[in-house]
């Protein structure tokens, strides 16, 4: 079984990283900066989108999302408000994938007007696990990891915090409520990644929004 | 490439299922409840646990933990205090598998005394959407939630709703700092599975916990 299952496994890879190179051409070639998004479910990914998007709008900067879901147009609808292109993703059809895969990207931002776009946010499916293993021709890789996960999550899903350049601690608004020291959190990212750049944020206060702005301005 | 990786796929199914299945005749063989709890990651498996095993204890009943991670012992170490036994499996010599499997499960049971357990949890890797997908030769399948996580949690990752038998609604004691209702989750399930069984549980103010157990006595 193994010995079968180890080339298929590598062909998977090969292919998946064959069609994100393709992406990061068609993205250099437009001169997009595109943010993957990844995250556990509900820690955020969609209500920062809602409250950034309009802080890059006021400076004159347009951008886009691809919404990845396994199933529903939820989170799409929620961004309908903002008058910018989304497109929903969904993995539904591809097997119910458990992360957003580049022939994925690929096929959604053939529906986004490349040409008159900044920025491009891919909000990868709620998984601090896979999402992670899959480059997708992608920018920079963001996790938003939340208070009320708890100060271990970086020591027990490494990977993620390994792979990407900047984690927003979100929900900080919660800080009160909950037995956690933010303090522990980043000193636990730092033992997985001393380079990984750290943003505390509130979306409900607006608290670190505007470090979270000037870091995409800055393009990472 | 497809065409050759979808037999793959099914072998890896069928020998899942072998496993699982073996599991579950040992399960009945010594009269253990094997229930497998999954989740987000920091939805509040582990401190469950940590209330539960004492409430189980008081009643003369005895339970054991299969720690399923990545990486890392620390849920394992959390539970020390208990004094029951705990294996941590891990999945990292497995490749870092997202879900745990029932081969993990069959390698850690042997380090069991399966002859004087009643219960045994498996505490699954934080994630909402893999580890949904595979039997380990259980009795019941629970999928804690938390009110932090969201209301539309349940339509946008369905698999793990439909498969569950119960959904503990955690973090019930942050309702007042969140705009959510728990009543939407609870419609959210409902229509995904409308066999779902509910429990409200604040795991630090005490409140369901008894639900729980009598659930866990009456055998789901």
């Amino acid at each position: 079984m193994s010995l079968i299952s180890i080339p298929i496994v590598r062909d998977v890879l090969e292919e998946s990283n064959a069609r994100a190179a393709e992406n990061r051409a068609i993205f250099d070639q437009h001169g997009i900066f595109v943010v993957n998004i990844m995250s556990s479910p509900g820690a955020g990914k969609t209500t920062l989108l809602e409250k950034t998007i309009p802080l890059l709008k006021a400076r004159g900067l347009r951008a886009a999302v691809i919404e990845g879901d396994i199933t529903s147009t939820l989170d799409a609808g929620r961004l309908a408000p903002l008058d910018i292109p989304v497109v929903q993703a969904n993995t539904e059809p591809f097997g119910g994938d458990c992360h957003v895969g580049s022939h994925l990207v690929q096929a959604a931002f053939k529906h986004l007007p490349m040409d008159a776009l900044d920025f491009l946010f891919i909000e990868n499916i709620g998984n601090l696990v896979c999402p992670a293993e899959f480059y997708l021709g992608e920018d920079r890789k963001v996790v938003t990891l939340s208070l009320p996960e708890g100060e271990e999550k970086p020591l027990k899903y490494p990977l993620m915090f390994r792979e990407c350049h900047l984690c927003l601690l979100t929900k900080m608004d919660l800080a009160p409520y909950l037995d956690v020291n933010p303090n522990h959190f980043e000193e636990n990212m730092r033992t997985i990644n001393g380079n990984l750049d750290v943003i505390r944020v509130s979306v409900k206060t607006g608290d670190g929004l505007g470090k979270w702005v000037e870091w995409l301005l800055k393009r990472g």
